[in-house]
Formats: structure tokens, C-alpha cells, sequence
């Protein structure tokens, strides 16, 4: 026998996450499949990993997904997702996984969130999001303990605020957006191609490079106006940096810091905590395993 | 007898707005009481108020309240309310209007936007958010169906948030606000002196004035990055525009659509509604009154 478990799967780019969790959080098994994107390789290995951990738990009380795009508001399916993973737009999960129980489907950010403020580096916050800081820059947001969603379950693209309005637009047309001042996709060219990416730029800044350090303060310089609005606008307790980028540490903690002491509205004193994300690679998948487990709880809140 | 009602307050900084109105939004009567802000007389305002109400139209069957500051998170009262409306902080209203229900407070453009989103430009809107240009930019936000609060009230501060991450601070820190760019505040300073206000220069713009062109046209881009930052994080169906800049009509309107059509993201061809507000001066009334008919209804949602 084993234990009440969910499955959580989390559909990226270029692998499978899976996870079985219990509905207090704890991990009994996770799992990592890779793919190449072709000929809905991803749908198959999604089968595999629930196929997998269900032989060796036993039959999950529910499964939950997330995938890149945007979610239908109904949570059956990815609506939006052009360009990539050729066949996921529409694509019914519980059909498709022949589950008895319907299958909730998260757009991937909002699932590493939900994650995070499950038994991660917001545990138990209601207010509360998470910019994640990678190729480009990726977030979500919990307000009032909800997870928004929005209109077509775009809600908590913060990587898409523009930090100067004259600015180059970005790949959704956002001017001058925080993604394009601080994600590794624009690396090369703030740069001028003196360093392959923003691992190589920190270590030079650490290393007391002193044009690395300038590019690095501006990015992290635009990364504060953007948290400090984004505070204005969701009013959080707690915000999370995840992502590659987020493992530069108190290289970019610190002068984060620094400069949201001089920027950030902290009324009657109240200032927020900014952590950087703790459940890595996993969010996605235990947020997902979440999504799953509150589907099946009497209602008592929208998450 | 008169028809069941509620009353709807909206404490500002220089009158007491209020409205009495049926459950279905129909307006009774309304009334605006001038104050000078000293010893609390915006107290005796409010109580002078709900009596004449009262007096012609009967006891009403509740009374909500809308002030400027950060609602407490028990809605009884304005938390945090620093240098005006001394006394405000802290005071029950519930107590101070002998009210035998609970009388719901809101922050004031919390209330416009309930308002408008109630019987307003955006009647029925399950995703929306509004900017109030004027002296300073304001704003509130409802996604999902409920109008964002966080943590400390100050949710839908949309005036501040950066457009311009190496621009000089605002009044509560943020670099580069709209509120800067836009708000009349600085107009003097951005046109150096030569229009004396919004309006002014607004009609410097429609007379052919090309130096009055540049200025409005650096500040409806700067609008519009804004808006288009907020579309990408709060993913709304409608916006909406308010306050005394938005009486610029189609000087505003117009640029901001055809700067828009350039930087807002449209997924699968969504293109987000931007309208005027239609409440005027009575939205924080009505949003007011209808917090207060919802608190007595059954909980079908958290607004």
C-alpha cells in the first residue's frame, strides 16, 4: 500500500516533470523525461511519466498539468501556445490521460507560483508573486490568496512591464520591458558580446570587472523599478526571484536591496521581503500536483 | 414608503459626496457637502449627510464609506492616511455613524472602480482596471471578478509604476512614474511654465501648438506603456480612463489607441476595450453603496 498521492506534471520545453506528491506536500517520487519537440514527442512522454509513477504508487487521486502558454478558462487545456509544441493548443488532458477525475491545466509560471506558496519560499503567503529571471523573464502573482488568471489566463506576465517607455519594443511588443533590460535573451547585445551569457557577466562582476558591473547595476537598477511597481500595483508580502539568473545570489540580492531601499513605498514602515525561489526545477510540477489536490477539496478559496 | 436602499459615502479631499440608490443602481439622490479640512469637520460632514438622506428617504438598509488611504483589511476603518484628514486613521465608522449594520470602508478609488464596474463603463466586467489621471495618477483593479486589495490595502496603486527606471522619484519613491509623466503635478515642470495646466495645455495641442504636441505626445506614450505593462499583469477585458485629463476626449483617446495598436499584446487577436470613465464624481458613491448592498447579500464572490 501506498500512501494518498497526486501526480504533477509539468510539460516545459524540452522535458517532462513529474512528481507524486502527498496532499501535505511531501515528495514520494519525482521524475525527468526528456524530448525533442517533434510530432507531439511531449504527449507521449507525459503518458510515460504518469504510466511510470502510477505502476510503482498505485493509482494517483488526481493528476494536474501546467505547460507554457495560456490556460483555458475552463482548465482543460493550453488555448494559446504559438510557435512550439506543435499540438498542445486544445489538447484535452483528462481525455488524453483517460483520467476518471478531470485534469487541471495551469499555464507553467502561474504553476511554479502556486508551488512556491505551497510549501515553498512563500508557504502559506496570500499575497504574493514571483518574477523569474531566465532566457527572458517569466512571473505570476497570488493576490488576496487568489491566483490571478485574467481574461485569457495571461494575468502575471511580469516580465513584460516596460521600464522605459522609449525603449526597443520586446518579443509581445512591451517597450523598453524588464525582460529586455534583465533577460539572458538580450544579453549578448547589452554587451556588445563580451560575455556568452549572464553566468560569465556575474562572474566577471564578482571577478571586479568594472564594465560588467556597469551593465549588471542596470539591470538590476531596472529589475528594482519594475519590483517596486509591480508592489504598487499587488501590494504582496513576499516576492520571489527564481530562475537561472536568481543563482547569481548575493550578486544580485544585495544591490537589489540597496536599491529597493531607496525606491520601494514601504507605508507605516511595512517593507516587503524579497527571497529568492526555493523549490527550483520542481515548482512547476508540485504546483500543478496542488492545482489537483485543491480541485478535490470542498471549496474554500479560487486558487 | 420609499423604495429599499443603500447609502453610499465618498469622503474626499475637499467635499463629502453622497449617493442613496436601489439595489438595482438607480439613483435617489445624491448630495456633495463642501468641508475645509480642519478639526474633522469632514466628520460632521458625513454624519450631516446620511441624516438629511435619511430624513427625506427613510432609514436606509446599509451605509458603505469611501475615503483616501489604505483600508484597514477589516474594512472598518482607513489605516493609513498620512498628512491630511487628520483623525481620519484609525476611526470606526461603523461606531462614529451609529450604524446597526456593519459599514463597510474602501479606499476611494477602490470604490470608483467597484462603481464603474457596477452600473459604469465597465457594468458587469469580470477584469478591469482603471486610471484616474488628475492631479496625481490613481487606480484600482478587479480581476478575476474581485477588486484587488493585498496585503496592506495599497493594491492598484497603478499611478505608480515606472516607465522610466533612471527618472526622477515620485511622491512615494517610484522612479519614472506615470503619474509623473502624466499627472498634472508636474505639468508646470514638464512644459516649463508655459501652460498652467493640463487643460491648458490640451487645448495648446488643439489649436496646432506643435512644442504643446510634443510634450502631450511624450505623455500618452508614456500612458500607454503603462497601460500596456498593466494589460500583460492584470489581463483585463476593459480599461478604463478617468479623471480630469480623460475630459481631453479624442486628444487622448486617439493617440493612446494608435500607440497602443503598436505595443499591446494581442494573443490569438484579443485586443483589449479602452473606454472613458462614465460615473464622473459619483463612481466612489456608488462603488461605495454597492459594497455595502454586496455585504449583505449571500457570499458569492469576495468583492
Amino acid at each position: 500500500m501506498h500512501a494518498q498521492h497526486h501526480i504533477g506534471i509539468d510539460l516545459g520545453g524540452s522535458s517532462v516533470k513529474a512528481s507524486a506528491v502527498t496532499r501535505d506536500g511531501t515528495l514520494l517520487e519525482s521524475l525527468n523525461l526528456p524530448f525533442v519537440d517533434r510530432d507531439m514527442e511531449w504527449a507521449l512522454r507525459v503518458e510515460e511519466a504518469v504510466e511510470s509513477l502510477r505502476t510503482k504508487l498505485g493509482e494517483p487521486s488526481g493528476i494536474g498539468l501546467s505547460a507554457p502558454g495560456l490556460a483555458a478558462a475552463d482548465e482543460r487545456s493550453i488555448a494559446f501556445m504559438p510557435g512550439r509544441l506543435d499540438g498542445l493548443e486544445g489538447l484535452d488532458w483528462t481525455r488524453r490521460l483517460g483520467s476518471s477525475t478531470p485534469v487541471p491545466v495551469l499555464n507553467d509560471a502561474h504553476a511554479a507560483l502556486l508551488g512556491e506558496a505551497w510549501i515553498g519560499a512563500a508557504a502559506g503567503v496570500a499575497n504574493t508573486f514571483m518574477l523569474t529571471l531566465g532566457t527572458g523573464v517569466g512571473g505570476a502573482a497570488i493576490v488576496d490568496g487568489r491566483l490571478l488568471k485574467g481574461r485569457l489566463g495571461r494575468a502575471g506576465h511580469l516580465g513584460h512591464v516596460s521600464v522605459d517607455f522609449l525603449g526597443p519594443l520586446d518579443d509581445v511588443g512591451t517597450p523598453g520591458s524588464v525582460e529586455s533590460e534583465i533577460g539572458n535573451k538580450t544579453l549578448r547585445k547589452r554587451c556588445s558580446g563580451r560575455h556568452a551569457n549572464t553566468h560569465a557577466l556575474v562572474a566577471a562582476v564578482e571577478s571586479g570587472d568594472l564594465e560588467a558591473r556597469q551593465i549588471w547595476e542596470r539591470s538590476v537598477r531596472a529589475l528594482s523599478a519594475a519590483v517596486t511597481s509591480l508592489i504598487n500595483v499587488l501590494d504582496p508580502e513576499v516576492v520571489i526571484i527564481g530562475g537561472g539568473i536568481a543563482r547569481a545570489g548575493k550578486t544580485l540580492f544585495e544591490p537589489l536591496a540597496t536599491e529597493l531601499e531607496r525606491v520601494e513605498w514601504r507605508p507605516g514602515g511595512h517593507q516587503v521581503r524579497i527571497v529568492p525561489a526555493q523549490l527550483g526545477d520542481l515548482a512547476g510540477a508540485y504546483g500543478s500536483a496542488v492545482n489537483s489536490i485543491r480541485r478535490q477539496l470542498p471549496a474554500v478559496d479560487g486558487r
